[in-house]
């Protein structure tokens, strides 16, 4: 068996703590059960293990977010979409993947998750009937019900078909009808109908989703089929496949499931009401507040509010309103302030542009133990990295020599650079260009 | 004549805007008649100009706000005290200045006003039938009285005397009784027996002032009164002279007079609700909003809110319980991360501290055409300078030469260091040492 982990997303619900490079799942705002922080995507990894489902895990996410993955999960397979596109293309690249790269049976059974619910064991206890179900053949396609609170029109609704021997023996009801996103009419007349909401959650063996991948593709490796990745319709996986397959079946969830994508749920959830630099004079209520930035965060007398501060921005809302801040991020879209990569962590504390569009871009950059940043250079831009804490080895050019706080180099704009760290590597550094372009990278192997 | 005007504060009650070095009077954000942003301290200077108060302007300082009177004032003469004291010695060092540094006769009228009230043109009205009594000799020293519109028991409270021929003819009141700070209970019944809030000014001839300072000082040169400073006790002018004054006067001033020290009150005068880099839905009540950083800030269905944030902090507050910020200062005290000096403006852009006290600072400063910072020198720290817009020149030890965006100086410990401007010139400066102090500084003369 194959454990697929979709994890995409934009970032826009939790502004400004998440963002483009930084999704919701990745936020450290939840507590594992020794009260240390974690992500939404570590507690579904810990909770799938818990559930003693130990098989592969393949993470499916964007170019953006690979390295925020790296940095949280051990021992995955991490597949990164050549572009972003929807949940079908996503699947369908990710069982590709398992059949041309991992060599995986086409009878192998793959379950595919989405990355942000939050919920409980009975969850992964389903999972374990939905897979049994597809071991058993009750059904091609298999789908998790979650019982409905009230009538959504944000989810699909399936309508399941009368009991059979069948579904009693294996479980698994057979789907009569899926209905994405129906009116909260419509909703209200499917709750009636004993639907349940679609929660995400599919099973099947890998041959089910070749098949249908096949209409579009048809390669024999799979770089040609990334090479070719756009020749999978912008779709979802449920108005691709669920809406088009006759022999579907559900096993439902009646336990705890929550959506922690705003705000306002995810607040609900969070036991600690202070984040960070906070400072309150105890008479605030129902206040949540989170601040990454290192200046000090101040409320007084707040009622019923989040509050959220980050290199991105600051958000003080209503919590009841808090969704709407979807809606504003139009007007919020720049570069990603702070991000996770792989090598350590990096922030922008600084940006000036002049009148001709010279541009000034000052960061600082913590690099892991051991980490490396790749030899690269940059066609345009110059940079000066001044070295604050910690010890490591640069290259310029091709002089490779020992690193330490107090140190200065200027990078020319053409000269190849490279950085590792011995220990916790901090530096601070200066970009200048007319203008700054953030893709005037070119990356070379280095050989430390 | 000669007007005082007293520039200090601590700036807690507005923090994050305010701080040590950028007091409640300096916060731009008033309109003058013209829609443009204007001070308190502007608006003040601005109205006595308007009211044909032509006079000569002292204003007195301490330190760390100089450079703040010198970037918002023109046409002042900016007196320094040596230490932060109180009142009294505020008012002496000024009266000491006027008389042993610009000579002033020992008859000539001072009239020392603070220099936050928010108020109309009577006020200056006022302030002339004021000069107007103590040329006429109505009383040694003379008051502005404040028509009570609650028992506070923040003011003094001057008692009037019944009216006399005299006072009726000079439209000066000889003052019965100066009470400081009464009880509520107290401050109900002086307002019943008619009495009034003491607004701050005084006008006296100047050797009314000498006189009560010999009591403490007397020395030939002003020199030597700043070396002595100490010796003038630390009281207010309220308890050390109004107390202590047998013939004192007061004028009446009925008109709009408020103190707009804190969030609540000040909000009261501002017509603009969004300062900055500011988003909202609209659905937001009674809320305003203050953004001095670059980051966006975006407030949804908030109410009765202050939300400002500056590179020293964030608040968020019930307007009305605004002021309690006061009694959170202490928790907040570190050094400004914002200051504009008589050269231009600087920002603390990153703090660094290594474990063993090592640490970086990182600031971007912006120097204004023409302006220069001293000849200086640091004994421990090392600083890298990174010109990202304008031109100007630099000396580096005897060496002068050009400077523009793009060059980057390495400036070691020990070595002096001067800069020039020619046009606006911005450079990201990154401090290094083991630790970082503020004082590590020698300065010297450089002729440009």
């Amino acid at each position: 068996m194959q454990i697929v982990i979709l994890s995409g997303g934009s970032g826009t619900r939790l502004w400004p703590l998440s963002n483009d490079a930084r999704s919701k799942q990745f936020l450290r705002l939840l507590s594992d059960p020794e009260g240390k922080p974690e992500s939404m995507l570590q507690r579904l990894v810990r909770q799938l293990r818990e559930a003693g489902i130990n098989d592969n895990i393949t993470v499916a996410t964007s170019m953006a977010q690979r390295d925020a993955v790296a940095g949280q999960l051990k021992d995955v397979d991490i597949l990164t979409e050549p572009s972003r596109r929807h949940t079908f293309p996503a699947i369908a690249l990710a069982t590709e993947y398992l059949t041309k790269v991992k060599h995986c049976d086409s009878n192998e059974i793959i379950v595919v998750l989405p990355c942000d619910p939050f919920t409980v064991s009975g969850y992964f206890e389903a999972i374990r009937r939905m897979v049994a179900g597809v071991q058993k053949d009750a059904a091609e396609l298999i789908l998790m019900g979650i019982a409905p609170t009230y009538p959504s029109s944000k989810y699909g609704y399936i309508l399941p078909a009368p009991p059979t021997d069948l579904s009693v023996e294996t479980g698994v009801s057979h789907v009569d009808r899926f209905i994405e996103k129906p009116s909260v009419e419509d909703a209200e007349t499917l709750i009636g109908l004993g639907a349940v909401w679609n929660a995400g959650v599919f099973a099947f063996r890998l041959g089910f989703l070749n098949k249908l991948t096949s209409k579009y593709l048809n390669y024999n490796t799979f770089e040609e089929v990334v090479e070719h990745y756009d020749l999978l319709p912008h779709t979802s996986f449920d108005y691709e496949v669920l809406e088009k397959t006759e022999n579907m079946g559900m096993v439902p969830f009646c336990g705890r499931w929550k959506d922690l994508g705003t705000w306002n749920t995810l607040t609900d959830e969070i036991s600690c009401r202070n984040y960070g630099n906070v400072i309150t004079d105890g008479t605030g209520e129902n206040t949540h507040i989170f601040n990454e930035l290192e200046l000090p965060l101040v409320c007084i007398g707040t009622k019923d509010l989040v509050v959220a501060a980050s290199p991105d921005g600051i958000l003080v809302s209503e919590k009841s309103k808090s969704e709407d801040i979807k809606k504003l991020s139009p007007q919020l879209h720049h570069r990603p302030m702070f991000e996770e990569r792989r090598w350590g962590i990096y922030r922008v504390i600084d940006q000036t542009k002049a009148l001709d569009g010279h541009c000034s871009l000052t960061k600082r950059l913590t690099l892991n133990p051991g980490a490396s940043i790749s030899y690269q250079r940059h066609a345009h831009r110059e940079e000066v990295w001044t070295f604050v804490d910690g010890e490591g080895e640069i290259v310029i050019g091709d002089e490779r020599k020992p690193v330490k706080r107090g140190m200065t180099f200027i990078i020319p704009a053409g000269t190849m650079h490279a950085l590792k760290a011995k220990t916790p590597l901090t530096f601070i550094e200066v970009q200048t260009g007319t203008p700054l372009i953030e893709e005037d990278i070119e990356r070379f192997p280095y050989e430390w």
